[in-house]
């Protein structure tokens, strides 16, 4: 048996997932926590690796002894996520934790994954979506909104998303099943939710950049599925900053 | 003329709204801004005084300049929110911007101000509720949260509200007319609403750390108005801290 954990976290003040040299990450405030609770050494393994700045809701991740399959401990399973807790730093939280058999992988077990990028489209800044939606001040009117609705449907399905991915990467197989991708309006905010098999590098960030080209009437509805065939980067809008980003499920 | 403002900020870094010596506060910030736009000393006026930590997501303020009732400017008015917002800091921001005339003052003349108190009610912390919302972990029933709704009701009124005022307040007279206080649930934040014609010293988180008494049964809705009529500090609950508070409506 393996721990399996259910994470949120502000990225705001990390370097990404990932554990970096010099550099705090999600993944190296998972190790001391873990290693100082269990009192030995923990390998973590989480369902992804976010970019500095990307936040998640749902965050998914295993813990096993340092070079073992297993995670053996006297403290009882419904103690273990407040455990955590208090030696996790305020911007991260634990908010699940179950044994699973020790053949789970947090990564290649993922049937699919849901990402939100939330659009703060308003005239002013707003000091509560500081660092947590990108601000986009023309303010997007309701046939354009509905312009990127019928745009982000034309994102399903099974298809090559080379146009979608950060220019540089050495996937070779880029292609990806969207099963969903939605746009919706709640007051200023607008967010953008896609759930698919598996993401190309940058894909949602390049999707919503090019939804907010549809939104200022530069890429239409129809321009998608042409934008897809042609594979090129550069048909594309551009890459979204981080901070509107958040993995908000992951299904097994 | 002056210029009238509405504002809205993030109390985390600051030492509450007035200007103090040597302390970060939100009319020390807009005093900075107004003077270096309109090229001359300005005098903010504010609606209220917030408290440390205390945030708002509708904040009123007269800017005129110094020892004067007038404020001239070039500028048109469609610009200034803009021009005052790229010299504001992030957690400040101005949304709407107005001439009103000299004798309009932003304190003497509101009508009725509405705050509300965000609780989080889930057994763990939310890095996105962080300086954001008061943690209470032990969650609420539904049945306890129908016993706050209920005593919340019991406020309302023209009452002498000495009871629900911080100790030491030199206040001499009390009375107070709440117009609505409701409680509701959204998820796992619990909204305490309270409009009135105007709010003793620390009324509000006094209010809701009285009601959070009621959420754990220690104090029953038909004990609110005893409460009351008794006038006496220690009869009501704890003070709930700063960061849960945020100043949402005025009006004049």
């Amino acid at each position: 048996m393996k721990l399996f954990l259910k994470i949120k976290y502000d990225g705001t003040n990390y370097a990404g997932y990932q554990v970096q040299n010099n550099a705090p990450t999600i993944q190296s405030e998972l190790n001391k926590a873990t290693s100082e609770l269990f009192g030995f050494k923990c390998d973590i393994t989480g369902c992804s690796r976010t970019d500095a700045g990307v936040h998640a809701t749902c965050f998914c991740a295993t813990v096993q002894r340092h070079s073992s399959d297993e995670l053996e401990t006297g403290i009882p399973i419904e103690r273990i996520a407040q455990a955590l807790n208090v030696r996790l730093p305020d911007d991260i939280s634990v908010f699940h934790a179950e044994f699973v058999p020790s053949d789970f992988h947090s990564r290649y077990d993922v049937k699919s994954k849901t990402y939100e990028y939330r659009i703060l489209n308003a005239l002013y800044k707003d000091p509560f979506e500081l660092n947590r939606a990108f601000h986009f001040s023309k303010v997007i009117g309701d046939d354009d909104l509905l312009n990127m609705q019928k745009a982000a449907h034309a994102f399903c399905g099974k298809k090559d998303f080379s146009a979608f991915m950060a220019a540089g990467s050495k996937i070779t197989d880029a292609v990806r099943t969207v099963y969903d991708c939605t746009v919706q309006r709640n007051g200023d905010i607008i967010t953008v939710r896609i759930t698919a098999d598996g993401f190309l590098y940058n894909m949602v960030r390049i999707i919503c950049g090019t939804l907010i080209e549809v939104g200022k009437g530069n890429i239409s509805p129809e321009d998608i599925s042409e934008i897809i065939l042609s594979r090129d980067r550069k048909r594309a809008g551009a890459t979204l900053p981080p901070h509107g980003l958040y993995l908000v499920d992951v299904k097994y």
